[in-house]
């Protein structure tokens, strides 16, 4: 597709350990074509290892214990289309390691804790994503990936859970009025426990051209698919879109087709989006496809020089 | 003493492995005061440890081993006045470590192998030094650091010495031709061995305003103090300094005075110069000080704004 727009487009996704930043950050990259995204993880600036932490005393969420200054500076770099040498930090051990030559391609994906904590950073992206899912699935989630794939035990995520709580709010959640989107997963009342149905619910600020969904709706909301004016508990007006999980396989095909018109530049990737497998082989909810698919759209956009604001 | 430029002001020493290129910076530093330099070597951007580099067959030395675009983006940065995450390379264990924060001071001191390759580093710089020791010289140099410093055996230093016999006419000493100034240590005619009393001969490119040498010659040469137009190698016109091992105290003392009276912003470091000690605890020869100060010297000149070029 061709690119309007001469710099490399910077789509920030960020939320809390354990949010959904890393599955979604793949999905969009699939969508849009992982040889033309560079996928970073903000997290790597930490300024100390686990045990100068520990020493310290300071939380990984904190930002005097990163190099905010310099990932500033690599944020507006990448933007500019320079190269950088990004630091390393190795989740599973908990350290430091060399760092790693990093060059942006057409979407630059810049996950992690941090990442609109100051202007000067917020400045540097064309699409910001915050993900708040309900705090009883972030931290299944979390109990899960830390346990399976980090090497911790039960035991240490629910003290890591526990510590967190404080820096959450001080440090993570005020990051989440700067987003252009804000997305939570939540689970369907009454379900039992699986979440392959999730439900969905997209906060739209008008800091971005959202496309107009108008024409779903022939009038009137459905259940399973709604649109309406609200107000954000921060008081700012703005457009809450919710997908409910046991959306109908046509209704979702309306809304998939509704964006990919949209973008008619992108729509030789169209066929990616069928191809999306999620990790343990169970078919992908329509609620997290649309998302993916909409973060994309927004990416797509923004790199045919559509921007708001 | 009052800075009159708004950037830090770089000093660039370059020069072949075991050239003097650390005593150098050591020395000048400590004339401009050590809590107002920031000191970084350029040999921390090699992109491969040793093993690595062993396998693709590649030196050290060579530009394609070393990450040349991110040195250009730091020394940018850092005479921007920017904090840097410079790379780290462990010379002794030959391995890359985690990086290491770096804040410019009102001087930086780049020394290393590789550092006026592009032009984009070269126009970084405020003073270019290159130290070009008589080859005799270096060699000792290289052995006696080497093993004692670098935890290298006798013969790993002679076959490094001879597989670099080809690397640095290739990579380093077409360097030599972008300094403002060419330091060449070498043995008097005739010396036992000892490095107490070499002589040097600094080679002056009018790419910098240097000083006034003439109240020195009352008219005519002496045999420890020489100065003298010529051609470079390279055809290019310059002025050649000669400074003699044996040189007396008292002709060394004006031309101490004589350069510091040239920087009366910077009297105040002048105690410093005394109280230089090289590491072995000999006495300093009068035309290493000299060379230190001189080097300091334009350091001093282009943080008051002066600069030919």
């Amino acid at each position: 597709m061709p690119k309007q727009v001469d710099h490399p487009i910077i789509l920030g996704i960020v939320g809390d350990s354990a949010s959904g930043k890393t599955t979604l950050a793949a999905g969009v990259a699939q969508i849009l074509g992982e040889d033309r995204c560079t996928v970073m993880c903000t997290d790597d600036y930490h300024a100390f290892d686990r045990s100068e932490r520990a020493k310290l005393g300071l939380s990984a969420l904190d930002p005097r214990a990163n190099y905010v200054d310099i990932l500033e500076q690599h944020l507006r770099l990448l933007r500019d289309g320079h190269a950088i040498l990004k630091p390393l930090y190795d989740h599973a051990r908990g350290t430091l390691e060399r760092p790693v030559y990093l060059q942006p391609k057409d979407f630059v994906i810049a996950e992690g804790l941090l990442g609109y904590t100051t202007r000067t950073m917020r400045d540097c992206y064309d699409v910001k994503i915050y993900l708040d899912p309900i705090e009883d699935l972030r931290r299944k989630w979390k109990r899960r990936r830390d346990t399976t794939q980090r090497g911790y035990t039960s035991g240490e995520v629910e003290e890591s859970l526990e510590k967190r709580k404080k820096d959450a709010p001080q440090f993570i959640h005020p990051q989440r009025t700067f987003a252009d989107i804000v997305i939570r997963f939540s689970r369907p009342e009454g379900a039992n426990g699986s979440d392959i149905h999730l439900d969905v619910r997209h906060l739209l600020r008008p800091t971005l051209p959202h496309p107009d969904f108008s024409p779903l709706f022939d009038g009137s909301n459905h259940a399973d698919l709604r649109l309406e004016l609200s107000r954000d508990s921060d008081g700012k007006p703005v457009d809450v879109l919710e997908i409910k999980g046991d959306i109908s396989d046509s209704r979702a095909e309306k809304i998939e087709n509704l964006l990919w018109d949209l973008i008619p530049e992108a729509g030789h990737l169209r066929d990616q989006v069928g191809r999306i497998d999620v990790s343990n082989g169970a078919p992908m909810s329509h609620p997290l496809a649309l998302t993916q698919l909409l973060v994309g759209y927004h990416a797509v956009k923004a790199s045919m020089g559509e921007r708001a604001y």
